[in-house]
């Protein structure tokens, strides 16, 4: 953390985000005895494990010198400050003021809801009273240990519905992924839709080869194959995405699955932190497999995807997706869904806090 | 390109630019299969060869969803974005959409003429039909198998007037290039003057030693010469460096020349495209003099010129040149008499935008 | 200086500063026969040293084309423009012009006064008749050979007056240097106080350990020890820290005695020239001491405070110390004491100057 430090922020949060909603604050596994410091929605925020082993995530910025408390140490199930050792329970209560007279300031911190689920960290950076962990979406794959899964963290530039955007947008992979993904998804059958506040879009290729990333992982070069790809977006930007594929005529649920996590959690209006995992349910515990499987995956997002959407990103010069007055094509039927809910949901939130 | 990207844009550009005039876009020999993706006066262009080799440039974003089109593949003549692989012609048109239905969207891209003369790729930036190639200046010699030359192409920081005025002002080269130049052109005769709408300095130094750097290019260190440096300056800032040197007395014409080009394009105001290239009639093919003399300039220009150029750039701090009230030396003549120029074609090309 | 060259300013200084001050420019034997180039409160500044060897400071832009004067040589005792060769003396007149005719500009160089005493050099970035050298604190330990010094010399990310905080509240230091300072400063006595326009901090702990670091230096581990620690702040960011231990019942004068700057020079409103030095009086000249006690304070000073000061620093965004309203612990006394009297300084020195 130290060697970059803690991203530029502006005087105050300059972007517009949904905020009564669940985003990933990390892989559950990732934070350890050692707190973590973070940037989400333009707001420093720390997380650390209390003594119960619970994750909490409070406000990033000690309130007596600013220091970034997520660069601290967790000391008796409380996380102390890096700077002048205040101690600050999950409540945001400081708990521990080790200077002469040792009184404890009645400031608190601010606290964000935190969820531990599916092997992910879940973090609510809206009202607290509203924070329903029975809203988090269903990853329970990721916890389950049938599934084995190679997983990422990154952060990257660009705005975060780009990210999402993309996913949405399988018949990217043809031109962006050559070694992972074939023409198929380009060429074959698509389908968008809405089921309520998810927007789906599904892939269906039949009777095709795969490509030699995929077909290679699932020991099926130059044999056809029906293939499915169903990406489910949940707002703002967490995805799941189904692929399947099987013998022709192999009904889809006897398909072979690799399930995957997208995840998208805005830093600030150019970065985004990036979550990812596939998972497999067959050469369980081959480590050459899951290194290769890592390898292949981690290229795929971080060396293709992300610097030709840092690159859009920078080209739209920081100005409205929408005053750029994009052509559509149709596979953007699951990005512009996303995108049109997600400012519904933005608008009525922002509608409802002023009616109160 | 990947690596460094697409530099930042400010939502519109800022600087105010010589439109209807010939920038040098690049080397035309590194344009080759692969396009090149490049911002010129703030606006992203791609540029790739079609089926007949013929050089094209087009805007860098593309219509859909904003990737850097140069960052793509030309696949059969045509350029294909690197992100869904829309295909464009050199006329801007989409002529291919590999996705189903595959209707092709009427949008086009803009497209800047572009032509290939003198080993350089020429780009008009401004109003189409105003594009006369017979206005490229000539620098024939890029071109002729009679000389042979080292050259480069590198994006440095600083705007790109001060990159001319460096090189119409050859009275820093003493200072700024030790090894390479000779106290000769600062304390030579110098004269400056303007043709139509070129600039030009003129700095002759007769029987005196050249530097240890063009002494011994020429084999000519410890016996004195006549030496000739004239600046021709094109506007917005293609300039054309004649040096000759002989011995005492030999006719200038006569006297061994040493053509070069310096050509800028602004990428930003802060940025500048800088191409350059010096030539030689003798040693032709001479691998190692090649090399040394591509070392020593590469030196001279992108390790002395650039820091030093980058820095009065920032110690400029923004402002305007003449509102810094600069003084005025001698050497100054050219650099003036440019920026005075480029003035009055901006100003009678923005006025005659006004008034139609 | 080239590698990074001037840092990016704005078109005009955006930071208030006091003027009518003495701040540290640098180690006096740093400077040799190069000048230097550097920024002190967002005005550029060249250091040079004249034909007597007398270091000085002029306007670090030439007035010509705006080059940084302080990458220049010095030629006869004159600084040389790196770009043209114009050069100037201490006066900030120019008293050679190489180019022919040789007229010399009357412009002149903005210059500053600067003395050096105490190994240091002092810059006086106000008005030139009020800088009165007795007006520089007193660090003459620094310049005395009973006292061997290590000292540093660097550029920080963050606020100056952030970096003098952290000074005057040594109680950070068990948090932030475990290996260099005991949990002592911070559950010792404390007092705080002002003495005209100086502001002390003191630390006093009796009978208790040293650290391993301090311990170590001193050969004292394991044993217990009666420790002092008094700061002493100058506006507007000259500290002297005053470390002394001793077998418990020691009188404090008697005790061994560590004497320390901290100064800070404030170079733009985000970055900030920190010069440190810490001096012993016993093992003089063994250089495998020295060079672990430099190596012990540059981790502490470079490598532990620096980022939290940066990080604190950007987690501000920008806003002011005040408005964020920080809180207040008995540990802030020195620093709030610091802040409240540079901003009567400030604010005397602009009543005075709207009065004049």
């Amino acid at each position: 953390m130290n060697a970059a430090g803690v991203p530029k922020l502006g005087p105050e949060p300059v972007g517009t985000y949904l905020r009564n909603t669940w985003y990933v604050a990390g892989w559950a596994s990732d934070l350890g005895d050692e707190p973590q410091q973070r940037v989400f929605l333009e707001e420093p925020v720390a997380l650390f494990r209390d003594g119960e082993s619970k994750a909490n995530a409070v406000s990033g910025r000690c309130p007596h010198r600013f220091a970034p408390l997520g660069q601290g140490k967790v000391v008796e199930g409380t996380l102390m400050c890096p700077y002048h050792g205040l101690r600050f329970d999950g409540t945001g209560a400081c708990v521990h003021n080790p200077h002469p007279g040792g009184q404890l300031p009645e400031n608190r911190l601010g606290v964000y809801p935190l969820v531990e689920r599916h092997a992910l960290l879940w973090i609510w950076m809206g009202e607290a009273d509203k924070a329903d962990p029975a809203l988090i979406p269903d990853f329970s794959w990721l916890g389950d240990p049938k599934w084995e899964a190679v997983r990422g963290a990154t952060v990257a530039e660009g705005h975060y519905e780009l990210y999402s955007d993309n996913i949405l947008d399988l018949s990217h992979a043809n031109f962006v992924h050559p070694a992972l993904v074939a023409a198929a998804f380009t060429e074959g059958d698509r389908k968008f839709w809405q089921d309520g506040e998810t927007v789906h879009a599904e892939y269906i290729r039949l009777d095709d080869y795969l490509s030699e990333g995929i077909g290679g992982m699932l020991g099926r070069i130059g044999v056809k194959q029906d293939f499915y790809g169903w990406v489910v977006w949940h707002a703002p930007a967490v995805l799941y995405f189904d692929f399947r594929a099987g013998p022709p005529g192999t009904p889809r649920e006897d398909c072979t699955l690799l399930p995957s996590l997208h995840a998208f959690t805005p830093e600030t209006p150019d970065t985004t932190h990036y979550f990812w995992a596939t998972a497999r349910d067959f050469a369980l515990g081959d480590a050459e497999f899951t290194a290769g499987m890592r390898a292949a995956l981690e290229f795929a997002f971080e060396q293709e995807d992300m610097p030709l959407i840092r690159d859009s990103h920078r080209l739209m010069r920081g100005r409205d997706f929408w005053d750029l007055r994009p052509l559509i094509l149709n596979g953007d039927g699951g990005g512009v869904r996303a995108r049109r809910m997600l400012q519904r949901l933005i608008d009525r939130e922002r509608q409802a806090q002023a009616a109160e």
